[in-house]
C-alpha cells in the first residue's frame, strides 16, 4: 500500500468524526506498563463527539510506527500518536511521521530557546541531544508543553489531522486540554457526547446493580438514550452515564434528569455526581461549614492525610496529622493511654476513638479521625486477621462515630480501602451534623437521621 | 491486500518468535477500561522467549476485527485475540476469524454438553444463545475453560498460530497457563528473554542518556545483544535492559555484566538494579543498619510516610510521622521555634532542619526527615514560586543534610517529586554514614565521600 489516506482531499473543515490512538514505546510492550494516556484522550475526544475506533501500541521501531500511522490514516479522520518525542536515540515518532508524510524536518529556533530556558531555570545547561526536540516537520503547528521540553505537533493533511503528543501524562494532559479548547474543538462536529460519573460508597457492586438496574434499563428507550456502565473499584462503585445528542445542552439535560433519579434511590451512599473524588467532597463539606480536620493514623500510614492534602487549598481545613505506627508514639504524640492499648489491643474501638480524640485535641481541630488496623502481610491473628480495621470520627460538636471493617486484598488494597472508609465516615459525620445543628428545619427533631452512618 | 500471510507455508514446527495481541471489545475503547490481559499474556510469552511486537484494541465490529487479524497475521508468527467469545450478538470474534481464514463453523456437541452441564450445576437451563459458544472453526483445537462457558480455540495456519481466548481474566489466565505448559511451550524456541529494570535519581533523562549511551551502544554488538530503553518518570529515570539468549542462564548472565557496567558509571545515583522502589531500598537500608526513621512533613502532606509504610514490615523501621500543615502545628507537634518560621519563612532551610530534628527527637528515631515547600496551586511568590521545596535529613549520628529544590508541574507532581527527593536524601545519608562509621575501610578517612549528596 503506497500512500494510504495521505492524499489531499478538498474541504479541510469537514468535522472530525473518528479517531485512532497510536501509543509509541517499547516499554508499553512489556509486562509492566500500560498505555493509560488513551483513557484521558478518549474522554476528551468523546466530549467533542469524536469516537475512538482503534488503539494501537507499537515499540520504538521505525517500521512499526510507520505502518501503524499509515493504517490509521487510511481508516480514520484523526490520528493521535503519543510518546517517542523525547531527546534520545530511541525517540523516533517525530522523524518517522515526517518521513511517512514526506515533510522535511527543520530546527525551530524558538523551540530550542524555550528548552534552553527550561534547563537554565533549573541551573542546568541544555544537553545537545535535546535539540532533537526542536525539530519540526515543515508546516506543522508547534504545541506548547507547559510541563516539559518536548513540544507537541499538529499536522493537517487534507481533511485529516495528525497530532503528536508527549508520553508523560503531566505533559500530555494540559496540551490535550489546550487542543480541545482550540484547534481540535473547532474541527469537531456539533454533536456532543455528555458523560457523567457518579460515585457510591457503602454498597457492593451487586447491591448497586440491584438498586439501579430497574431505573437505567428504562433509559435505553429515552430520546436520546442513556448508556450506563457500572464499574467496581476498591472502596467505591462508579456509575458512568453517557448520552449523545445534537448539542451539549440536550445531552447534558437528559443526564441531569437521570442523575436525579439515581440520587433518589441511592441516598447518602451517592457521594459524588460530578466526578469529584471523596477527598474533594470532604474538603468542600469542611470548607462550607468552616470546620477543620486532624488525623491520627496507624495502618493507613499517612495515606488519609496525603489524600486530604491532594485537594488544592486543603490548608484551609486540614491542619494536622500524626502517623503513629508504634504503640509508644500513639501514647506520646496523641495521648492514647497505654492501658487502653494493653487492655483492648492496638486495633480496637477504644484505641480508634482515642486516636481520633487525641488528633482533634492536639490539632485544636473541629473534627478528629482515628484509623487503626492490620494492613498485612504480617500482624494478623485468628481473632483479628489481616484487613481488620477500626475507624473513629470525633466531632463536629459532640458527635462520635466508630466502625469496624474487614477489608479484602493485600497491603496496598487494605490501606486504600481503609483511607476510603475514613474519608467516608468523616463525610457522613459532617452530613449528620447538619441534621443535629439545624433542628428547626427538621419537622421531628428526634426522628432518625437521613444519614444514619452504617454500623 | 487479499490474503496476507494466510498462505500455508511448509514446516509447521518452526519456533514462534514474535506475537501480536488483539483485544476485542467496545468497552475497551471507552475512557474507563484498559485491556490488562495483554500484560499477563506478555509476561507468559516473554517467559517463552516470544516477543510481543504490537497490541491492538478494536471494538465489537466485524471490519475492525478482521482487519486487525489480517494485519497481525501478515507481520507476526502468533496472533492472540482476546474477548468477543461470549454468547451475545455482539460477540463476533469466533465468526470473524472463521470467515477470514475461510473455515466453516460447526457445532461441537461435546462443548454444548459441557456448557449445558455448567448451567445445570447451578440449577439453570442453558439459554439457546449459549450454543454460539460451541461453534468451532473446522480443524481448530478446543481449549478447556475451567472458569466459564466460552472455550478457547487454537488454529494452526502453516507455521503461524492463532489463539482465541475469553476476555475475563479469571477465564483467560488458567487457559494461557495450560497453553504455556502445552502446545505454546512446545512451539516456542529454546531461546529465552531476560529483563532487568534499573532506577536512577538525581539526574535528568538527558544526563543519564549522556552517561550511559557510550556504554549501551556497544551492547548491541554483544552476543546476545542487549536492548536498552530509557524512561523518565517524575523524580526517577528507569533503564530497561532486555537480552534474548539460548537459555535463561545466558540471558541473565549478560544482563548481570551490563548492570555492573552501568553501576560503575552511575555510582550512588543508581539506587535499584532489581526493580525495587525507592521506599523499598530505604526500608532495606534502615533494616540492615538497625536504624529507625521519623518524618515531619508539610507540603508532602503525609505522602512520604505513606510511601514508607507501603513497604511490608515497615513497622520495623518507621515509627512516627507528623503532617504539620499549619505553622502552629509545626511548633506544637515538632517544636519548630515560632521565631525561626517568622524570621526565615515556613519554606526555608532552618525550618526544614527544625522539622527533621523535631521528628527525630519526638519520635526517638535514629534519622529524622523534614519536608517543607509550596505544592501549589496557591501560596507561591516571585521569590519562592510553586514547586520550591526544602528537605532536610537529621542523622544518623551527627549527620545533617539539607537541600533546596525547584520542582516543575502541578500540585500532585510537586508532592510526588518532593517525596521522591526526601526518600533519596535519606538513602544518601544512610550510604554516607557507612563511610563515616567505617573509616578503617577507607584509605584516606578525610578524602571526599564516594556519595557526596548533591547540593
Amino acid at each position: 500500500v503506497a500512500d494510504p489516506g495521505l492524499d489531499c482531499i478538498a474541504g479541510g473543515s469537514a468535522p472530525l468524526g473518528t479517531a485512532e490512538i497510536v501509543a509509541v514505546g517499547s516499554e508499553l510492550l512489556t509486562a509492566f506498563r500500560l498505555d493509560t494516556n488513551s483513557l484521558f484522550l478518549t474522554g476528551r475526544l468523546n466530549g467533542l463527539g469524536i469516537e475512538v475506533r482503534r488503539k494501537t501500541v507499537v515499540g520504538d521501531d521505525r517500521a512499526g510506527i510507520r505502518d501503524a500511522l499509515e493504517g490509521a490514516l487510511a481508516r480514520t479522520d484523526l490520528v493521535i500518536l503519543t510518546g517517542g518525542l523525547g531527546p534520545t536515540d530511541d525517540d523516533l515518532t517525530r522523524e518517522v511521521v515526517a518521513e511517512a508524510l514526506g515533510l522535511a524536518l527543520e530546527e525551530d529556533a524558538t523551540v530550542t530557546e524555550g528548552i534552553r530556558r527550561r534547563f537554565a531555570a533549573r541551573q542546568l545547561v541544555m544537553p545537545e541531544n535535546n535539540r532533537r526536540q526542536a525539530m519540526v516537520p515543515r508546516g506543522a503547528v508547534v504545541l506548547e508543553n507547559v510541563n516539559g521540553t518536548a513540544p507537541g505537533l499538529l499536522i493537517e493533511r487534507g481533511r485529516k489531522m495528525i497530532l503528536l503528543l508527549p508520553g508523560p501524562p503531566g505533559e500530555l494532559q494540559p496540551m490535550a486540554d489546550a487542543l480541545v479548547a482550540g484547534p481540535l474543538g473547532s474541527r469537531a462536529g456539533r454533536r456532543r457526547l455528555a458523560r457523567r460519573v457518579l460515585r457510591v460508597t457503602g454498597r457492593t457492586e451487586s447491591h448497586v446493580e440491584q438498586a439501579v438496574q430497574p431505573i437505567y434499563s428504562r433509559w435505553r428507550a429515552w430520546h436520546p438514550p442513556i448508556e450506563t456502565t457500572i464499574l467496581a473499584a476498591p472502596g467505591q462503585i462508579e456509575l458512568h452515564l453517557t448520552a449523545g445528542a445534537e448539542d451539549e445542552i440536550a445531552a447534558g439535560g437528559v443526564l441531569e434528569v437521570a442523575t436525579a433519579e439515581l440520587a433518589a434511590v441511592l441516598g447518602a451512599d451517592l457521594f459524588s455526581t460530578d466526578g469529584r473524588t471523596l477527598e474533594e467532597v470532604v474538603g468542600n463539606l469542611c470548607r462550607a461549614r468552616g470546620l477543620s480536620l486532624a488525623v491520627g493514623e496507624s495502618c493507613t500510614g499517612g495515606l488519609v492525610a496525603s489524600r486530604l492534602t491532594d485537594v488544592p487549598g486543603s490548608s484551609a481545613f486540614f491542619i494536622f496529622g500524626v502517623v503513629a505506627y508504634s504503640n509508644e508514639s500513639k501514647t506520646a504524640a496523641l495521648g492514647v493511654p497505654a492501658e487502653t492499648i494493653q487492655l483492648h489491643g492496638a486495633v480496637s474501638k477504644p484505641v480508634a476513638v482515642a486516636l481520633a480524640e487525641g488528633a482533634r485535641r492536639r490539632g485544636r481541630a473541629d473534627v478528629g479521625v482515628g484509623v487503626t488496623g492490620i494492613a498485612g502481610p504480617g500482624g494478623g491473628s485468628a481473632h483479628k486477621p489481616v484487613g481488620t480495621v477500626v475507624i473513629a470520627v470525633a466531632g463536629p460538636a459532640n458527635g462520635l462515630s466508630v466502625r469496624s471493617y474487614s477489608f479484602p486484598g493485600g497491603r496496598s488494597q487494605v490501606k486504600h480501602q481503609a483511607s476510603q472508609g475514613a474519608l467516608d465516615l468523616v463525610r457522613r459525620a459532617l452530613l449528620d451534623s447538619d441534621d443535629a445543628i439545624a433542628p428547626a428545619r427538621v419537622p421531628h427533631a428526634h426522628a432518625p437521621s437521613r444519614h444514619d452512618p452504617p454500623e
